[in-house]
């Protein structure tokens, strides 16, 4: 079973530099007693600051209702060691059983919202509803960060990217070239 | 200088195996004789049939204005092999130079849309707008893939994952977890 990672309060607007790259994250969930949480490839950043995020989940998901209709979230980002537990997630619905305790996960309290983080994830970026303009036609959800927490290593750990058909990309290497940017670009 | 990658055509939907594991991605746009082209790591996948992509554009790039004028793109896939000329693509504007020409890029008439095929990119997806609610709002834009180009190999190709400040996540090895997973999930 994976061990609970402590983590440290990080920047809001730094959020982009785990989620940019792909991963396929977590999403926990809290309404009215019920908590839920689900696996998520399908999200997008979309600005620094506020912090915004973006995310498309689906109207089929047990999750949906209770991030519609509580307005927050908390997007937790899994490493390889979970990948047994993410693809559990993604392939049970919260209508049926409690996840967080079929799958052994620990549901720490956020601090800005109801929705649990999960202690076993490097990072957690507690969510408020800032856009409902697509939920109702695209279950597009915009967010923002309103509180975000990181295990302060490793500075870059080993995530999942999903490409379908059951098989993951793993992240590899970083390779550092910020001296082919300018230095206004360095964000 | 990278060469052109002979492409096939693909079908539409599974473009999510190549852009839902988050890699950086090159938007090609054209408007009344006017080409261009961004790096964009902003996008996300958001349906399957018809095969929807989110592209956030901000409205600083001059790109947003041929393609909000145009109501198309393309989004091209480079690997590591472009990893230089992905940066001096998003360190310059269109708005001082031709970029396919200065980065010696090819551009190849696309099918659908009047935007330009990267020659050089492992994929190419033309896209046409499909809905544009939050393009005023967010510079974000509902896109949908009505044709994808795709190299034959290699299958899972070396992307650019952009975690910021001048470093990228390589894509790593491919695991299979089919086997974890219910059959009727594994699109």
């Amino acid at each position: 079973m994976a061990k609970a990672i402590a983590k440290r309060d990080f920047p809001v607007w730094k959020a982009r530099r785990f989620l940019e790259p792909g991963p396929v994250v977590l999403v926990s969930s809290h309404h009215r007693g019920e908590t839920d949480v689900m696996t998520l490839g399908w999200h997008v950043v979309l600005a620094f600051s506020p912090s915004l995020v973006g995310l498309m989940i689906s109207a089929g998901n047990h999750s949906h209702d209770l991030i519609r209709k509580s307005g927050e979230c908390v997007v937790n980002l899994p490493t390889t060691d979970l990948t047994e537990t993410v693809i559990g997630i993604g392939n049970t619905t919260g209508a049926d059983i409690d996840k967080f305790a079929h799958f052994g996960l620990t549901a720490e309290p956020a601090e800005t919202v109801a929705a649990p983080l999960i202690a076993e994830c490097h990072a957690s970026f507690e969510c408020r509803l800032a856009d409902d303009a697509l939920v109702a036609s695209r279950s597009f959800f915009v967010f923002e960060v309103v509180k975000a927490h990181v295990a302060p290593e490793p500075e870059h750990p080993e995530t999942l990217h999903y490409v379908g058909e059951g098989r993951f990309m793993v992240s590899g290497k970083v390779i550092d070239r910020s001296e082919l940017f300018r230095p206004e670009m360095l964000v």
